[in-house]
């Protein structure tokens, strides 16, 4: 999620986690990552997201964040346990980036990592050290906002080219999206309507729930809702967003 | 909380939220982190932990864990937010660190850093940022246990040079400890006893939560239960825990 003011992701929440053991069979763990101006705090559980307490004080408390992101997992490479469940972070130029992806990657434990190390064993978190430690040996401090999305459109490509990567990363301004096979996203804002969950049976009126300068996007690797159009990325697009608005996108 | 088997902290967390804002003056945010094997996890709120949604779930959801740091924040520089909020914590050498402060360091900021920036404003998260960066540059690769202790206790021998610097670090195998002004220590192992905590009427007959073998050490600005024998460190005390076992100590 990116939005313009704090706004809470319980609605959204709510059908995602179903998916993880109940509705979908991404069973091997979740997480979800708060921004909060700067600040950062996430949650994560080893186990079904659908069976997670953790998960359940998650979607009852409201923390409400101008960037999320949210990842329940069907382990591939690497164990069920805590150090593998996504959104990965890590600190980069004063702030914290967090990464989440779907999909597999070859080989791509043979590149060499400098300055961030994985600490669980997944394709995933490799990946995403080697996007850092990349951004950091090119720019060892902060570049400008286009420097960071070329560069970071640039290793996507590359990575894509050892599987499937569909992602999500955020340095707590930007969320950076790449669409292999599949992400499909949505922009709310006024006159907002009601909407209804694919994946439970709740549905939210978000006029009664928002002001009318709210502009609020959801991004996922399925559409959430089954009566809002949603937009399918294509295959090779690569997206930056902002306060809740598609700032760039990029099809290779 | 050091232990050699994963073990709940529910009741000395307990006791210690209960200062924060209630039994006691620490209320501007408070934080936790647990070790699961190589896994972290940390839950952080910017408000008073005796009032905190997120510490109530915390204090009820057992999560067993070999190594906690927990804190309770009382603003002396830095605002009140969650960027601000210990533990703070950042990945050396492919484990996740974690350290919390208490006290206030003068002219820690000048001090340079590398490859470590604080996100916050806290001398406390630049002082971490500061320790990782040293034992970065002077070992680029993982040192040896007895290296990694040396350096680390000249680090914080050379911080508490800049003001109160009583420290909670880990690395997720090693639980560092540095008292300046206050910190005690208890370790429990069998025969277990009852505890009585100081700040809420609350005990526990350890006997019926534990097995033989277990050994648990708990570390603490103010000793925790009224009816335990808590040691006072000594100022200048550089210890290593490990296991639920003090593995080292020197004083300056």
């Amino acid at each position: 999620m990116s939005a313009n003011v704090p706004t809470d992701i319980c609605f959204s929440f709510s059908g995602l986690i179903k998916r993880g053991g109940e509705t979908g069979s991404h069973k091997d763990g979740w997480g979800i990552a708060f921004y909060e101006g700067k600040g950062y705090r996430s949650f994560h559980d080893p186990i079904a997201s659908a069976d997670s307490e953790v998960a359940k004080f998650v979607q009852q408390y409201s923390i409400k964040s101008t960037q999320v992101i949210c990842h329940i997992r069907k382990a591939n490479r690497g164990r069920v346990c805590l150090e593998n469940t996504h959104p990965f972070s890590r600190e980069l130029w004063g702030k914290i980036w967090s990464y989440a992806h779907n999909g597999q990657l070859k080989g791509i434990k043979k590149k060499s990592l400098s300055g961030y190390l994985p600490v669980g064993t997944t394709d995933s978190e490799y990946a995403f050290c080697w996007i850092l430690s990349q951004l950091r040996e090119k720019f060892p401090t902060k570049p400008s906002k286009a420097q960071r999305k070329k560069a970071i459109e640039g290793l996507c490509r590359e990575i894509s080219t050892h599987g499937i990567f569909n992602m999500l990363m955020s340095d707590s301004e930007n969320l950076y999206t790449y669409c292999h096979t599949k992400l499909s996203w949505l922009t709310r804002q006024a006159p907002f309507e009601k909407a209804q969950l694919l994946d439970a049976d709740l549905s939210v009126d978000f006029k009664k729930e928002t002001s009318d300068n709210d502009v609020v996007t959801v991004i996922a690797t399925q559409p959430l809702t089954s009566n809002e159009q949603w937009s399918k990325m294509t295959a090779g697009e690569f997206s930056v967003f902002r306060l809740g608005e598609r700032v760039f996108t990029s099809v290779a």
